[in-house]
């Protein structure tokens, strides 16, 4: 197989249905998420045996127990997709708002047009939901979809690609709007994230590695994430209740996950009080406790945490933890250790609370709520197609507006410039 | 001078500032942007002096006419800064506007607050009036600037950045917030946009090279322009004096600008009637035309437009012209040799309009004006750091939203993921 003669096949059809997408009716648009969220919902049997397969080749290639949550499909998985899919369908259209359409002194009309951008590659790993997430967010923008499954998850993938393509079939919209990247060969995301011609953004989600190597090697812009290192900070003025649960809540939910908190700041006044409770709790749970020095004079027993700690996205039921003189050495930490992900604070302080939302300079920024929030459902975007940590075109989780750009419409009556 | 280290403490200056910047009031940032702008007028004698030394040194090294043009400073120009630098100071804040603060089902409210990116460097070629502008947008929008002007702009640079030093010192704010580089050491270049930890987005303003070397080497998110080969499209509906005005002012309003149109397409059914009266005013303007058959067959004695032509930005008056059979023809050209920068049509049919603005893929899609509105001021933006031909973060004029980021903010009572 020539894979790049391959992937300059898949990038021109891509290209060409794109066209077909960008005109398309939200009716046909809307149809088609529909019908796949039926069809996900009719082959749940299929859809949980195809998973069973790629779960089962994950244990006998020792996948971790992260990498293995990330993998698996339930039933209450596949509906939420199904769910999630009915959702994106029944929110507004993006393409064409026309929004600022005001008259300028020179007499010209100037406002901006929402429009999709194009043909979006899509690269990831474990994770076979994404498979729906991504092509329908794609499709309701108006764009068409390339994407590239990691092999863990392969049958899964291809089994919810099949149903993608019949509901799109079901719509009269091209199937070439969703292409799933036949090849596990690594190849093929080398010239999917070269291909300018063919490819407007790149969307890659997976662990950091590939990240980066898909950032570094790429010659189109890179919509990315590279780690969630969330923290939580327990301010003194902190309501206790608020405090305890939120910080329970954002290790605990679920390990496997970027919003998880990784790293725990409690103001010193309140360190004495709050955790031992908060120890016992999370010890009951089995979470890891690694302290810094304060944290291990009131939790005995516990692991030091070294300056790696800091740095790390665990992706475990491990937490390390820091006392803080107050919100400005919080702050100092977050700015030093933080990946620009989600920070939330937990304080009954007016002021606090305006300062941490103004000064923290994250994805998403939080007062007295837990950080695994920060997710596109939660946010009333649909569904998500990633949760961006860069600052430029868009920043946290990544729905519709993400896929769209927008142009500049003009409306004269034989202007010209003077 | 070790061109690295230079760089490198430029960046960390830079990004020092750029958190002062950040959260500087609005009532500093205006202050510093007005005092630069009387600065700008009080200043007119030597910065016109400055700009002469460098429009001779221009001419002896034998810059063309459009590069003359944009190296040029005379009175109005100057006059025309400071006032875009009194319209920036007129505008609302962008920064730490908060947007679509909505209540969720679990009780969350979520919005968005309008954040700076950071860390802005600009690399330029000919146009001083590039270093006024760029850097109060940028200070505006609560970011810090590194500015890299062309060597041939040198004197009109520093003399400009002075004065910003100078307003930037009358309003308290660090002078770091604004660095212009002081080597014309091309290193310097290759330094700032590969600094990644200093320098958050990086916007090259200048010729095609300059830009095309830079995206490619860059290992910062680019904002860039490639070029600018705008059309206006005459429908067979047209007004014909509409149509003529239109298209004779896009030509010739101003000949060394990225929106200025460079092919002229022409209805068929209307070719005959209008071309011949465009063409006495363009040939009386010293406008050389390039035709397509049918054009030469009705203006006679004008060269052959090969297929270069169509894909050439001339920045010079010349023109090249088409006649098509209608709006699909024309649409179809735009498509395979426009830019995505500007098109207008002229045409009375509100069908034709509609889909015009709705199918065309540029960042300005006009009806019934000139191509030369394609412009910051004329937007209304107050100014522009450049004209984006990009599909993602921004795209068309640059004003101030473009240099800023939205991160998410959510507001809770303790809430927890169910």
């Amino acid at each position: 197989m020539d894979i790049q003669k391959y992937m300059q096949e898949v990038g021109a059809r891509a290209r060409g249905a794109s066209r077909a997408m960008a005109r398309a009716e939200s009716t046909l648009k809307n149809r088609a998420l529909e019908a796949t969220a039926d069809l996900l919902e009719q082959s749940m049997e299929s859809l949980l045996g195809a998973n069973s397969r790629d779960m089962d080749a994950g244990r006998e290639r020792g996948l971790d127990a992260a990498l293995l949550d990330r993998l698996e499909l339930n039933e209450e998985r596949v509906n939420s997709m199904a769910e999630g899919l009915r959702q994106i369908a029944a929110l507004p259209d993006p393409v064409g708002e026309i929004s600022g359409l005001n008259y300028r002194p020179s007499g010209i009309q100037v406002g901006k047009m929402r429009v999709p951008l194009g043909v979006i590659g899509i690269i990831y790993e474990s994770r076979p939901n994404v498979t729906a997430d991504a092509a329908v967010l794609c499709l309701k923008s108006g764009n068409a979809a390339i994407l590239r499954g990691g092999s863990e998850a392969f049958h899964s993938n291809q089994a919810i690609a099949a149903l993608i393509h019949q509901g799109l079939a079901k719509a009269g919209l091209p199937a070439d709007a969703v292409q799933v990247v036949e090849t596990a060969d690594r190849e093929a995301v080398g010239e999917l994230i070269t291909m300018s011609s063919y490819v407007d953004v790149i969307i890659p989600r997976g662990g950091k590695g590939l990240i980066e190597r898909i950032s570094e090697d790429a010659r189109i812009p890179v919509i990315k994430h590279l780690h969630g290192i969330c923290h939580v900070y327990i301010d003194d003025q902190a309501d206790r209740t608020k405090a305890i649960d939120i910080a329970f809540n954002a290790k605990t939910h679920r390990y496997g996950v970027c919003n998880a908190m990784e790293t725990l700041l409690v103001a010193e006044d309140v360190a004495a009080d709050y955790l031992p409770t908060l120890a016992e709790q999370y010890q009951q749970e089995g979470v890891e406790l690694r302290g810094c020095e304060a944290t291990r004079s009131i939790i005995p027993g516990i692991a030091a945490a070294t300056d790696e700690d800091w740095d790390e996205e665990y992706l475990a039921p491990i937490l390390s933890i820091r006392v803080v003189t107050g919100i400005d050495e919080a702050m100092d930490h977050i700015h030093h250790h933080g990946s620009g992900h989600t920070e939330s604070i937990v304080t009954e302080s007016y002021s606090r609370a305006r300062r941490f939302m103004a000064e923290v300079d994250s994805s998403s920024v939080m007062v007295n709520a837990s950080t695994r929030f920060a997710d596109g459902f939660e946010y009333g975007l649909g569904a998500e197609i990633g949760i961006s940590t860069d600052k430029i075109h868009v920043r946290g989780p990544v729905g519709l507006e993400g896929l769209t750009s927008q142009k500049f419409i003009v409306l004269g009556d034989g202007h010209i410039r003077q």
